[in-house]
């Protein structure tokens, strides 16, 4: 057991929850070891799922939690006020030391605004970004920050690049990975008001790899590892590259099928296109980590099923194995 | 002539200068006599790529100016400086009231600067935003602010969702056009400090269509027909279009060929789906109008060939026919 990593699961959070969240941490524990599953949420409900499937029982444990958090509802008063909620309940394995992480379908306000309050930051760590992968042609880049708290100063934004390329280094395995900051063109002189404060504090960063401004048209291509912004921009990228993703997708739809003999090549185009589509779908890439938490919390995607949620409870093995902790602690304190 | 309107295009701007700036604007003669163009650059140029072409030449000039204006200058020390540069002189004839319009493919810095230290902004106007039309799912959208100017304020943003609908319901055709501001949330609480402090204002305004922040994710589906944004977000939103839709044509191309099946299949379906991906293609678009000025002033991509000039050229019909610059006059001093 000593390399289990323990994590929670919020049973209750998503678009298909409970059923696909009991279904993916059923198939993780399936697929690895080392991996211990807290599921958290309605007992009835997460037991009437769990008797579908086949796996070892001393790897999973349900933790009852009687409410539930909702998008609708606003992050910090939910947090306060529901204390037995799924969210609330998990991260508090998390505190008193029972779980190594926390993976959540839920509220991504909620699971911001509760992961800082009672997982608790990390010493040093000035405000924890989520970071999601996103999809470029040449495989993914780190796109820090996405998170709830906006207008973001420039001493953040430099912590975001430090804790995104030792997560990018230690956990996707991408040696010295390039940092970059968003900006609104390639010249140093260039940007708004933060970016301008930002970007030489960057530069006289040695523990980085920082290579400059990238451009948004950029992005996709993969002209950098770690793309750093304030979570405002951050917000508006993630967001159009899935709107923009799924509508040039439905237009393809359309058009493939538009003549009769376009119809008939479509048919034949069908299975390499799907492939091809896919590696550019945001859902696809398990989920968003939180990062400079005492204790990982990966927040997954709303409509996640069972291989996302899979895919985010493997993922924190490589996490904790990683050390991913300790070094945004050591790297951190170094410059404080 | 009392219709005709008399347009100063940059022979000298863009990529594809002069050769397609000059097609462009006999292209445009030719297809509608309420044009007079006045070309302005190297006149031995010009003249040569003219002389390839029949059209009436009563209504083309040729405007000498000795001096071109790079993408890597520095836009106000270029302005103040090259006195004798294509935008510059262009950029007077609008001032001397010889030209209605400008048209230009040049540097966007240039011209957005340029535009405002010469042509100068209408009466009431804080700051002209540049606004170009982006694809959508049903049609198009407009984007305002994608200026040089970042950093703006909430009166600023106001004046860009005015200045928005009276474009996109007069020159665009769009009755009541659906007004919103890009958010991080669909709620009047999300946002950061400019967008909260904008919301309120955007609201109690009774001469647009206001219907609330929009999410990113929602811009290419059409969810609105003026979309509000700080020129930084604008850059990023529309850089990111460019980049996602030419990074995923690259993919989808790779994949129509990576089996044998799929490669029959992909000549099939390629007339349809050419069609389908210029629809989604920003560099259709003719140019992005900068709004509040004393004379219309289109700035058109970088990449621009003949087709775009021409219908840059022939959008200032339009605009000086609808009356925009006296109903923004109108409209924005009735506020202030």
């Amino acid at each position: 057991m000593q390399n289990t990593v323990r994590v929670a699961v919020d049973a209750m959070g998503g678009d298909n929850a409970p059923l696909e969240i009991v279904k993916g941490a059923v198939e993780a524990v399936n697929e690895s070891t080392n991996i211990f599953v807290y599921l958290v949420g309605k007992k009835p409900d997460i037991d009437a799922e769990l008797g579908k499937y086949t796996f070892d029982t001393t790897r999973i444990e349900v933790v009852h939690a009687e409410e539930v958090i909702t998008n609708n509802e606003a992050p910090v008063l939910a947090i306060r006020r529901k204390k037995e909620s799924s969210i609330v309940v998990a991260l508090n394995l998390i505190k008193s030391g029972k779980a190594d992480a926390f993976v959540s379908a839920g509220s991504t306000g909620a699971v911001l605004v509760g992961a800082q309050l009672i997982a608790g930051r990390i010493k040093g760590v000035e405000r924890p970004p989520l970071a999601p992968l996103i999809p470029t042609v040449n495989g993914v880049s780190l796109l820090i920050d996405c998170g709830a708290n906006v207008d973001a100063r420039a001493s953040h934004l430099v912590q975001f690049a430090k804790m995104g390329s030792i997560y990018m280094e230690n956990v996707v395995g991408i040696k010295n990975p390039r940092v970059a900051i968003v900006n609104i063109g390639a010249e140093e002189e260039k940007g708004n008001a933060l970016v301008k404060e930002t970007f030489p504090l960057l530069k006289s960063c040695t523990d980085i790899n920082f290579i400059g401004s990238i451009e948004a048209r950029e992005i996709p291509s993969g002209a950098a590892d770690v793309i750093v912004c304030e979570a405002f921009v951050g917000n508006v990228i993630l967001k159009l590259y899935e709107g923009l993703s799924s509508a040039l997708v439905k237009k393809i739809k359309a058009g493939l099928t538009s003549t009769p003999i376009s119809t008939i090549g479509a048919a034949l185009v069908k299975p390499a296109l799907k492939k091809t589509l896919k590696d550019f779908d945001l859902t696809g890439y398990g989920g968003a980590p939180m990062l400079g938490l005492n204790g990982l919390v990966v927040k997954t995607h709303g409509s996640s099923h069972s291989i996302e949620i899979k895919n985010s409870i493997l993922q924190c093995i490589t996490f904790k194995k990683a050390n991913i902790k300790e070094k945004i602690e050591q790297n951190l304190q170094v410059v404080e």
